[in-house]
């Protein structure tokens, strides 16, 4: 266990014997600090010099890191090892963005050449798209597709179709990408309620293709175009779902058993984890908005990153020193929850991103070994945009009592390709003001009353309290190659903090069990059988469905 | 101080005595703990059952309220003393909703007049908008009303107006509702690319109308209205300014300055916070979408709720119920997060409104006397739809090694007005899985392993803790007047929380100073003066964002 370790041991006595310093202390002392904590990769620059650590502190994470052997396991990460052990396979999603003409052999085989094929099927299926030449049963082109997946199959390619809307082809046919997730039907049917199904395609994601909530939807979606299509002149069901569906999973037989004809199956592999997917086939709406050649670029970012994480030394290494911070905070400073903080609206989704990617990567308790671990592991994570935030929850970032580690990040230029220059000029003043925002409220946030220039006692509520954690991630611009590379970032630190806290990234159990039970629950609600196994409470919740069901029966 | 309190002290001695006990245990003590844990009112049930305590430990946190005089302090909020003690004026959003012919004197004035008038101006703006009346400066109907607003101005009517979709009004003159709140323009930017200026409106929403977010995106909307509409025949600046904008704001002068007609403001008042707002004019846009009769029923669910808060026993009063299970999660159980978890669509951003209702209200740390605390106040508060959040961030939940109490939230009945048969079931079918979901997660959460019903031992990584605490709050179904009930649940639990912490709910000083600190950094990025004012890493990184524009210059 990491916390038996030696460097365990001496950071324990490095924050006794330091204390629980102040970020003023350690500006005052150290005016420059910014120099020594700033790297930069990828068209990434990352300022930690507003965590609350010295270079002393910093020297014992990266023996922490030694000890936790985090260079063999990247390597053992980006060669292919069964790093996912209890489900006993590699986890290869950095494969997934590996260049053509890369080689990376497996167990034997090279996966490189089958990436690169599903990039061309996807290609294909976009250039048909975009020409106008995907056809609905009765003739019409595609004008709408519909997303229809949850979790890894809708957060990744939501957050990045928004992120990068602004690079939406122009000169193609133009194609409406939509997102329909919740399990209630709710966002579907808002959908359907707006679109012709004529001209509407359904892209069904689900690694396992067993996915309630998405079959749910799925079914729904496939009633609705079958009422209204299937039965013109010429339009048979089966044209209807050669026509109307694009199935994505690693699962082909479960797609061919729903109907899903093998030309429109974009497949991928068991050892892709779900909310690791976009790189690939889940990409496929991302790659609809903004074209392949757009796609590609995501994925040379990606890779880039990637390599730095290879081959830096720990020292220089973005993911490490990232994973690095969150260590000393959650498990030295007691820091249980971490904000992330876009200062760019077209990263809306990359808070709730995030949550999946370091909540179900990292909220485990138990090591590889399937031993109880004695320390914390993942924070709780929740984010907002920045400027959005300051009008929200700020407030307890400021002046609560908890403790909370934060991410800002914001793009260093923006607006240079909008053509009329007075629109321009106002723009980039909007991006000023963000920005200034944005590096006001990390100051504030870290010195506290001292970033204040007032002079005289301000009274209690007007006090701040200052030394709160900070990182600062800026971004050359927001582009493909730079998204690629931050979400990669922060990928290779959720596996980089699993490693030290000995846990396993990659799978996901807590998920399964709930869905099992979640399967009985439902049977006694449909079938009125099997109360008794419950506790009073699930019991009592379940009769007032029933009465409110009944009800509803007696006032039609 | 309330920690120095004997009934403080008897709940500390209470947790040292009963331990930390298992809900596994508590329930298998008290098969029907349910029944004594489960409250009603105006259409809403609440099940408290799955919280970590007893009857005895309910008695004592009782005992603290009274202790903290939560009996007077509700007579005084409702009552209109000054409670908002840092700003010496009280807190009236209860008012907001008290019904036509009360009457609540205030310093000598009776404020429900005042507040009928204004849902009356209210109401024949609306109508204006649902007739086809209120046309463009060109003589177009207006279809399209872009709220620009941020923080209170936002998320209260966004929440909203998505949560009641389904009660658009149908047979009248149709108007589409945007919001757009981000300062760097992302949003409004998006809108404006979509919208017709002949035939679109934008509410300015801003209590203090001084908020730089909104001004900024007011500016942008102002210019674009003007290159497009003024100047076309019979059109001048005037003309547009009065036919396309509406402000709503507690300052008048403020409006007429920016150029907002008299007759186009609606006007409320200081004592109503930006956060508890949505009752009055900033809930225009929630009134263009479900009209004015279903609004009021939105102000009665609300004013429903009030009267319960009012008249209910301590022991069963909702509000006072759902404050000390706050309590006694975080200052007993040491219980830092909590998480929203609505199983219905509608419900999508209601997670982000409780952030800012919770957070902003009591995220503070000094006494209303000016005494720092001793103890935690709010904690940290997230969330996302339920079933989503399933496939994103249970696995924390569920296997993780922080302690997260829950809110479930979903209605019990659903669909019944669907006319087509088929899709009735199916989508009744959609929702039942969806109730099962709910009840089964917080079963999984609260008894772990317990909860299954699988034989033989189960490896480390299968195996679930369970103990994380949990409310039900179960909607009748989801209607305006339940929705205005549900919120002023919420707003009166915080109410009570502060009360018992001794803090003031409805100022927000930590982010006025947030807005000044901004304001001096945004004039060193323009100015390119100052510098030497900040510390080392701002300067480095307004450094780099001059550098980016010029290199950004330099490229074009």
């Amino acid at each position: 266990m990491i916390d038996q370790s030696d460097a365990w041991h001496a950071l324990e006595a490095h924050v006794k014997a330091t204390g629980r310093r102040h970020l003023c202390e350690l500006f005052a002392e150290e005016p420059d600090r910014q120099v020594c904590f700033t790297r930069h990769a990828a068209g990434l620059t990352v300022d930690l010099s507003k965590q609350r650590w010295s270079a002393e502190t910093l020297a014992h994470l990266l023996a922490l890191a030694e000890q936790a052997d985090v260079p063999g396991a990247i390597r053992r990460l980006l060669g292919g090892e069964r790093v996912n052990v209890s489900e006993d396979r590699p986890a290869l999603h950095t494969a997934l963005r590996l260049p053509e003409g890369a080689s990376l052999v497996v167990e034997g085989e090279d996966v490189v050449p089958g990436v690169h094929r599903t990039l061309e099927r996807m290609e294909a299926m976009v250039e048909r798209f975009h020409t106008g030449q995907w056809r609905g049963a009765t003739g019409r082109a595609i004008r709408h597709v519909v997303n229809l997946g949850v979790g890894g199959s809708d957060l990744g390619p939501l957050m990045v179709t928004h992120a990068l809307a602004d690079y939406r082809l122009r000169d193609v046919h133009r194609v409406e990408v939509h997102f329909a997730s919740t399990m209630d039907g709710s966002q579907l049917a808002d959908c359907l309620a707006r679109l012709d199904p004529e001209a509407t395609l359904f892209v069904l994601s689900s690694k396992s293709f067993t996915t309630i909530d998405t079959l749910s939807n799925a079914r729904t979606a496939r009633d609705w175009l079958m009422a209204r299509l299937a039965g013109e002149e010429g339009v048979d069901a089966e044209l209807v779902m050669r026509q109307h569906f694009i199935g994505v999973s690693a699962s082909p037989d479960k797609m061919a058993e729903w109907g899903i004809a093998p030309a429109h199956q974009l497949e991928f592999w068991e050892w892709v984890g779900g909310r690791f997917s976009l790189w690939g086939g889940i990409g496929l709406p991302i790659a609809l908005v903004i074209g392949m050649q757009r796609f590609r670029e995501l994925l040379a970012g990606a890779h880039a990153l990637d390599e730095h994480f290879r081959t830096a030394a720990l020292a220089d290494n973005l993911p490490v020193l990232l994973a690095l911070a969150g260590i000393w905070n959650v498990n030295f400073l007691d820091i249980r929850a971490h904000s992330i903080l876009p200062y760019d609206g077209r990263l809306e989704y990359f808070a709730a991103y995030l949550e999946q990617l370091e909540m179900e990567s990292n909220g485990k308790s138990v090591t590889a070994q399937g031993r109880e671990v004695g320390y914390s592991t993942c924070p709780v994570l929740w984010g907002q945009l920045g400027p959005n935030a300051q009008h929200a929850f700020y407030q307890l970032l400021h002046q609560g009592t908890q403790s909370v580690e934060c991410d800002f990040i914001a793009p260093l230029r923006r607006y240079d390709e909008v053509d009329n220059e007075a629109t321009r000029q106002h723009l980039k003043g909007q991006h000023r003001l963000t920005l200034a925002n944005c590096f006001a409220q990390s100051r504030l946030l870290a010195l506290g009353d001292d970033a204040i220039d007032e002079p005289g006692e301000r009274p209690g509520h007007k006090r701040y309290r200052g030394n709160q954690p900070s990182t600062t991630l800026l971004l050359d611009e927001l582009t493909p190659y730079t998204l690629g590379a931050l979400i990669a970032l922060y990928e290779n630190k959720v596996f980089v903090q699993a490693t030290l806290w000995g846990i396993n990234p990659f799978d996901q159990w807590g998920v399964e069990l709930g869905k099992q039970i979640a399967g009985e629950t439902q049977r006694i609600l449909e079938s009125h059988e099997g109360l008794e196994t419950m506790d009073g409470s699930t019991r009592a919740l379940i009769e007032a469905a029933w009465a409110a069901e009944a009800n509803g029966k007696a006032s039609l």
